[in-house]
């Protein structure tokens, strides 16, 4: 009920959220742009110290994130620094669970100092991949997020176990699409093994962006439109270009009449 | 002011707060005899991941102290899980404050998620050590407890450096004795390298507890009785003979007419 | 050939290593009853500071061994001191192998400045589980370890696809069976996870482990006997009752005319 | 009367080494530019993963190094990732000894397995910097070198505790110096939070490195000229200005007739 009257609202004012990892760098190690980025996209998924992230960092970019109108979220992750998260680790779901909660508690806090409020979480890497193919992850997932509270979002692969997760769990659902990543028929994420998995041509993301917004539909790598239906878009800024592409997929966005704006104002 | 009323109201009442380290252990790693002890305390200073303790032992221990009515604290330590918090380390103020927010973030996630609240902070190790002696130090963990929230309380040396920076950063404070420790004149712990720093008789630790709580004043180990107003006293959990201490300490203080309850009734 | 070689060397001699798991302690935290099985056990698996063990635990433990004529071993593990390396972590084969190239250099350090020479490598937890399984993270394993000395001796589950890998590798193999673990008719363990895969009393494991050595066979759950010839017996030594069930399986052994020597002696 | 026969092939030879830590990335993590750097210095100081560094990292360095003719060097610090190995920490000797030790076999079993010696091992950051100053802790580093092989060079602060320590323990000496620092008139380096304690014109930094290896004096802040016997020059690899400088530094060097080779051939 919810999940299709949120679709209707988003489709009249037709609004779409662009989220970033951001907050990644550890003590002395600097990963990414967060300070150009930051004025280009309305939510930042924090690292929380336990694959990336340390508190000064946190609280660095809570401020800026605060500064720029942006939304805080938390981007847990496993306790894997040295894998910054991106290695598939067999915790049980009690473990996950509480992981969750405790990365969490601990952004929340700093959002709480700057007088901001977290808004959604997001989980991190290898711990997303494996939440979008195991329900019983992502329920574990939701579980830690809820527990915390049931008013934050959720940010859910479109179309995988993890929304069923998160509104089993209670919580406010965002589903995201990649504008840069190939789709197979049924919806799933081309394996980034695969030729053309990744669109590298910004104006081509920019242009799929556009679609999943306004008609609410991909192109497969088969070159079949498919349904997908989705509230934020994930940008990427991990790397020298990610600016330049973030602000073309922006731009393109704003151009075909998309509000771009903070996933709390409307999901 | 509140300082000094606080000190009348204790005394008319006489109440006192019995806090011991809690939730040490760490994945397969147990430290303390938290089930045992949990019944003899009226606050728990619960470990938060940096010097010892995990998501789920942290879980654990706060609906442990919960379901006894034990008053939950966080116990940020120093980064170092390998010295378990007991090793000096020179880190800034701006690092200090913030390891100690995301610290006590992450605990109180996980009171909120116990429907408890968390009630006071009180700093580990060398970070408490250190702390008592120098202001500076004291200061930086008293803004980041600020930062999450005033209505906490801070367990600080009674006598010491922490209870000014405490005050200034408009925190409640409560005042730290330890009854099986030798003090000097100057109201300072007799240092543990020291002939005689430690009372290991738990009888005369008990006679010690009375004293301070119903008359002010601490012998000291050169056998002239000095002031000392404590609302806390601390007992160990982490030796065998533990919990037969802190059932005659508790046991001697009750007899005595005092009343052991929770810091946050009456701090 | 090699194989063959010393297996009829074996059978001629009757002789039998029995390893153990030891220095798992970390920093304040004990595990394990290393003074007390030492003087029982013929091979020391000595954790390396990956998922337990400390560099003081690692000196301690290796001058141990060293006192009681025990083999020394680096028992190298998945980086996840949380989970004590029981978790499985997918990590690519060029990580594996210096990880492990890593810990057996680290531990190595410690056996020559105590006069003493590394023996052997055992994986640890779910390192060692996966790669029975898993012949390319075997691989791994075995060339981290010929890395660093084709000399050392790669404990290898017997029958097990880490056998192949080590002798590819050109490292020595000691094949181990486990005495209080109960075997499927394939000759691999039978999951923990069923009942009666733990043998819990401490006669008949060591009436299995007799059996083992003398007569190269063990009783299957379903009640056949099957072959397995090996080499070390891995008793356990995390438990309370550890030190009664290796005194009873080092007795039997010898009672039976077995000779109880370090797997170096004759591997 | 070794230091002395030293000093004297040395300035027969007039030989000077360049060493720069290297090896600093971590996981995702990226520090220096080590490609840029190796051919231009003639030891390198390798994290060993205490306070950066990573088993892989240590790989692909050790491998560089030996590439190039480079002295490969462990660069042991304290176990403070987060802290860069930067911050003091107060540990025992015992704890400093074998932390030392744990390092140093970790990153000879990187040397040996890519045929190469282990050179040298220099002390990082905090833990070089206290060394300077606390002939105690001195002792507890030379000794944790020695006991992995005394044949092994400890680079020292010219003029330190350190140089006095390291002979004792029966290791060979390369006495340190900085070309890009600013010196006391006792010969001590003019502490960072001073100004001009930093030399940022890579001309004149060259000038007082050609001079130190030449005429064996360094120009202190004050304008005296003061001896300053050194065996290897720290040139800095984490500027994007490192490059440009230490090629200016080189250049000059040989410019002046002096042989810039690993202090492994003359030390």
């Amino acid at each position: 009920m919810r999940d299709h009257r949120q679709e209707i609202d988003r489709k009249m004012s037709r609004k779409i959220d662009l989220n970033c990892d951001m907050g990644e760098s550890y003590g002395a190690y600097r990963i990414g742009f967060d300070e150009a980025l930051m004025p280009l996209i309305t939510s930042a998924n924090i690292a929380c110290g336990y694959h990336a992230g340390d508190p000064l960092v946190m609280d660095r970019t809570v401020r800026l994130a605060a500064q720029h109108g942006v939304g805080i979220g938390a981007h847990p992750g496993f306790p894997d620094l040295l894998g910054f998260g991106r290695r598939q680790m067999q915790l049980g779901p009690e473990e996950i669970e509480n992981y969750v909660l405790y990365q969490v508690g601990a952004l929340a806090a700093f959002a709480r100092s700057a007088g901001a409020k977290l808004a959604h979480v997001k989980p991190h890497g290898a711990l997303y991949n494996m939440a979008a193919k195991d329900v019983e992850l992502a329920r574990a997932i939701a579980r830690g997020i809820a527990r915390f509270s049931k008013d934050l979002i959720m940010v859910c692969l479109a179309g995988s176990a993890m929304v069923e997760a998160a509104e089993e769990a209670g919580l406010h659902v965002a589903r995201e699409g990649f504008a840069d990543r190939a789709y197979n028929l049924d919806g799933t994420l081309r394996s980034r093994k695969l030729p053309g998995a990744l669109i590298e041509d910004p104006k081509r993301a920019a242009e799929r962006a556009v679609k999943m917004v306004r008609d609410g539909v991909v192109v497969a790598h088969t070159g079949e439109e498919i349904p997908l239906h989705v509230d934020t878009i994930c940008v990427h800024g991990d790397t020298p270009t990610a600016v330049e592409i973030d602000k073309t997929i922006r731009g393109k966005l704003e151009a075909a009449g998309i509000e771009v704006v903070p996933m709390g104002n409307f999901v």
